[in-house]
């Protein structure tokens, strides 16, 4: 019987991938996914029948890779970063249950962030997308309050676009009435990549300009600080 | 200069490890560890000097690890999961800051349990681990009410122990000031290992007992539902 490979791919090199997402890839005579990721991945698809389409094709490409598992095609659908974290797995899954279907979970990208500037999580956090698309704004915002006021770390994903380009700013204004505004933030712009940039600062301090869709915002808890321009969250171990 | 490399290994199996954690294993002269997940990478480590102890032996081991890179010494730290979520990464960069750290993310058991089970977090989530070894228990305790009232989805780490037996118990008993007793629940065992076992059940039937400090507990959200035995949090697609 045919299997439907649902791939967290990781944030986006093939060095970050699991052994086991390069294996299943391997598996897999179709290969679906969005341009830009199948783009990364090109050295492992070469004898593959790769289909891609752009962004927001999300269901399309669920659709297409259903379809060939039931043709009888071992097919891979891969998601950057955890498949299962505002990946395919959802969609897939809500689509099909006909079908054999694996979900190969993977690393992402606010963890890979968090390694790139030190060790900002540690602790109990939470991820919030700012993304408004498919969530309504008012239980964004409502996560947010209840994230800040439970002094989580919080992991802001989507944090501005061109069409939401006040989301991040309006986000740190709710932030701001739980926690510090001297609390360190990190900023980590294509994470996980070669080209990875980031700025280490604080709540107050946001360079809003350089955040982009492609960022990952970390925003510590009351016990986080600043060495040696590495962020640190402790866990609570006496040292 | 010697590097010390925080390696997450992945839920505890070689093949939920990245390439990444793969070549800076294979880079070290030197591998530390708590003693079970040395074991799980022995293959990997046939030509290494191994240094294992005993649980809660952390901060020993992170000196260790320090150590043998101010002698020169290329070393990886093991931490289960990713390094830098309630792992080493965080103690290592307060113990140190005169050595080279790398720290390479991994795949936490949060994800590798949801993978099990079908696609129970999709959405904005939270971890928060109930040990009160190193957080107060009033933390805790405010964490689950916040998460709860947020409608976050909310994985439990470290969930029950012998000296925390209730723990759990009493979570859920916060959470249904918010939540349905209906909400879906998935509990896995050794996420990520050949030997997983899980459970999808609801909010107001789980089964304690099966639970112990190798699960993990992943509540849904309000649209969080189970279909053909799979636990599926909707990312809001129109489908």
């Amino acid at each position: 019987m045919a299997k439907l490979y649902v791939i967290g791919i990781g944030p986006g090199s093939i060095d970050n991938m699991t052994l086991r997402a390069v294996k299943a890839i391997e598996k897999s005579k179709v290969v679906v996914g969005y341009s830009f990721y199948i783009e990364i991945l090109k050295e492992l698809l070469e004898k593959k029948e790769v289909i891609s389409t752009g962004m927001r094709g999300e269901i399309e490409r669920c659709k297409i890779a259903i379809d060939k598992v039931r043709e009888g095609i071992d097919t891979a659908i891969i998601s950057t970063g955890d498949a299962g974290l505002y990946g395919m797995a959802g969609p897939i899954l809500e689509l099909a249950s006909d079908i054999e279907v694996e979900v190969i979970p993977g690393v992402t990208s606010a963890f890979a962030g968090a390694a790139e500037i030190g060790a900002p999580i540690m602790h109990d956090f939470c991820t919030i997308s700012l993304s408004d698309l498919l969530t309504p704004y008012e239980l964004i915002q409502e996560r947010i309050k209840c994230a800040a006021k439970g002094d989580f770390v919080i992991a802001i994903y989507n944090p501005r676009s061109k069409g939401r380009e006040n989301y991040l700013k309006n986000a740190v204004k709710l932030i701001m009435e739980y926690k510090s505004p001297n609390t360190p933030v990190g900023i980590i712009k294509n994470a996980g990549r070669a080209e990875n940039e980031k700025i280490v600062t604080t709540l107050s301090s946001i360079d809003y300009e350089f955040v982009d869709m492609k960022t990952v915002v970390i925003i510590g808890n009351k016990n986080t600080y600043i060495k040696a321009g590495k962020m640190i969250t402790p866990r609570g171990y006496k040292i």
